[in-house]
């Protein structure tokens, strides 16, 4: 393997080359947000994109890391703000660093153990989600919110236990403001 | 653990809060220059900071990863840009992420089997040094060069190889333009 350079825009978050790219409807999420009749509302309406992963895929092995850049658009489904699915890592044990590039959101993480954290995000903000720290990055402004992460190339994602289970805690706007609220569906589906 | 978050300034390569500061002068990479004449006569003459590095430590193990800044003052020592010492790590297959942040410089990079490659650096550029390649930043520009670096926690710095061997080749100013050339010392010290 061969070193290599991409171009980050730091700014904008493309990354180029790029070799794996995700985009995320609303309609990939269903149940993920409390407020099914405005999910399924905004879905009839267009489904609308929520996000988009630029990822450069090297190989998945221990000591390769993967490079990715993230880009939330910003709106809210109900009352709650658009956000990534959340994963824990295959490897609950691996890392992650998220850095801020552009505009407004928070980082919620917890454990299975039911610790949980939110923590503002905005450019130049990097956050450490330490080992077994589910995540999920949340746009809470009027803008795109864009941030680049790293993360160890062996370490995978489960994405199925915050789909069983959900987040702790739901960010939502009250009185124009992010506000954490207690998830009513936390662990019930 | 818990989830944290870090103020990295995407401008200047400060990092706060920052526990792991390493400063180096000219007289701490003796012998890392060609130009030995040049190298005494600086340090003589007040032995200037060559770079600062800015990392974050979390423990050293599998999983986690270290965040770093590094500021590479600009100037040379005779003809060869500033630059630093560069190492593999001591676990080898372990990868390295720099982002260019500012300014203008190059990423040296070789095998201990002898390739090697040279990739300009500037604000944006992202590379990828690869399982097994020594590593190396040059600041080829009149201003500081700041770069930040994403690497695994368990991978340890082995110096001594490229203090003894060098780099195969060396980026010096001619025609005032950065020149990789052979390395008249290359594994003789």
């Amino acid at each position: 393997m061969w070193p290599f350079a991409l171009a980050l825009d730091l700014q904008r978050g493309g990354l180029e080359p790029c070799n794996n790219i995700t985009k995320r409807h609303l309609s990939d999420m269903r149940g993920m947000y409390i407020d099914e009749v405005a999910t399924e509302e905004a879905i009839a309406q267009g489904d609308p994109l929520l996000y988009e992963v630029n990822q450069y895929d090297v190989p998945f092995e221990t000591g390769q890391l993967l490079v990715v850049t993230t880009i939330i658009q910003p709106g809210r489904v109900g009352d709650e703000y658009y956000m990534t699915k959340g994963h824990f890592h295959e490897r609950e044990d691996r890392a992650e660093v998220y850095v801020g590039l552009r505009g407004q959101g928070y980082l919620l993480a917890e454990t299975a153990g039911g610790e949980f954290e939110a923590l503002p995000v905005e450019p130049g903000t990097l956050t450490y989600i330490p080992p077994y720290w589910a995540h999920r990055m949340a746009n809470v402004g009027q803008e795109e919110f864009i941030f680049f992460g790293v993360y160890p190339a062996d370490a995978g994602h489960n994405y199925g236990d915050i789909e069983k289970r959900g987040f702790a805690k739901v960010l939502v706007e009250r009185d124009g403001q992010p506000t954490l609220l207690p998830n009513p569906r936390y662990g019930v589906r």
